[in-house]
């Protein structure tokens, strides 16, 4: 099931695609889904960020031989943007990194899950932008300089509930029309799981809370003008521009 | 003026002091304030978190000599609480510290502020506990699993708007009835407006947001069962209990 966040002129409403339509429901995280009604046609709809977090956080996933395997770290929710919005580059603080990552959106309270029980929490997956002022990592020792820019992450273009394995989800990233990258959530150093249980052990998650996995070999230096495709299988496509 | 946060039968009201009553208001950020006409007995009153921010950012005021004088991270908005409430102390992992600081509410968004600037965009001032289990800091590098804990983030009792000037708030913290430290916003090594200046800088804050300044040496340990109340002058006292 595919559940979008649409700008509707009574603000921000979730809705699931059925057909050539998105039908509207009251909430993301009811199930079973519970319908208003109203539907609105694919092609007028606009679609905002595919969740509202209260909590964004990102996982680095250290290099093989590093003290610590992983880490996390909060991302403001001032940066969250949707498919279509325009990124902010910071310019004059070194390189601009579009980063294509599997995001995870929790659909209720969650903590210390295990690696059994690790994707019992979560509501569905939706593609991800971690954009990084990356030049900053060496005066930015909590990752803050370097991610708080406007527009600086990306989410949509839906929720997928329905994704096969999300340990082995394709990734492409087209820049400009051409292809640059192909990977997957299968290249991440750590799993999906490992990912969650570790947020968690930590910080107890709750219903549209984000987990940006990581990005497995797609941060791109980008520039001002440059269109950014992200393509997740089995999800769909986010696609941005930088301004 | 002081702004509260309160519980009531409709859900979170903030309200003004007046005399013995709290009176509702319809926003802690417009003005001039607009009364909804209702009142509470301060007596009756109970209190929430002073604010129920989207952003919450930390400062650290690194050592002189340190190549990076400040930096700032993001700690989870789950982990907000208000005067009187149990903060669940993370066992196991280590010492768990309390650390009573002046915290600055936003009241507009804003960006790029200037030391000459820096207080325009203040809504007020509360009391905050930033608790740390600071053993992980070693492994922690971005302030995440030492500060994700239930009730992590006290701030209250309520937001003071006219506070003389936010660099020189002396700050005492009593741990079960005994004054243990005597400090104030004057012994950061970094003024609050320096402060406001770096987040600024990368991010902007947005009304309600909230940016905790520092420990002045008002980091202290605590075990369960301890109680800590953190009086900042001008602005009150914070009250909590360690579980």
């Amino acid at each position: 099931m595919r559940i979008a966040r649409l700008d509707t002129p009574t603000g921000p409403r979730h809705a699931v695609a059925l057909g050539d339509r998105w039908h509207l429901i009251v909430s993301p995280f009811a199930a079973p889904v519970v319908y208003t009604g109203e539907s609105i046609p694919a092609g007028e709809a606009v679609l905002l960020a595919s969740v509202d977090p209260r909590v964004v956080v990102g996982i680095g996933h250290n290099q093989p031989g590093h003290a610590l395997p992983m880490q996390a770290w909060h991302k403001s929710v001032h940066t969250v943007a949707g498919t279509g919005d325009s990124i902010t580059a910071v310019r004059g603080v070194g390189t601009v990194n579009i980063e294509g990552e599997l995001a995870v959106v929790i659909g209720r309270s969650a903590s210390n899950l295990t690696l059994a029980n690790a994707f019992d929490a979560v509501l569905g997956y939706t593609v991800a932008n971690d954009v990084t002022n990356v030049d900053q990592g060496a005066v930015d020792e909590r990752n803050f300089q370097g991610k708080s820019g406007t527009n600086y992450t990306p989410l949509g273009p839906w929720i997928e509930t329905d994704l096969a394995d999300p340990e082995n989800v394709a990734t492409e990233v087209v820049i400009n029309g051409a292809v640059v990258v192909n990977s997957g959530s299968f290249n991440l150093p750590s799993s999906v799981a490992a990912a969650l249980v570790y947020v968690t052990k930590w910080l107890t998650l709750e219903a549209g809370d984000v987990v940006l996995t990581g990005a497995p070999g797609t941060d791109l230096p980008v520039k001002p003008g440059d269109t950014v495709d992200i393509t997740l299988a089995g999800i769909g496509t986010l696609s941005n521009t930088i301004a």
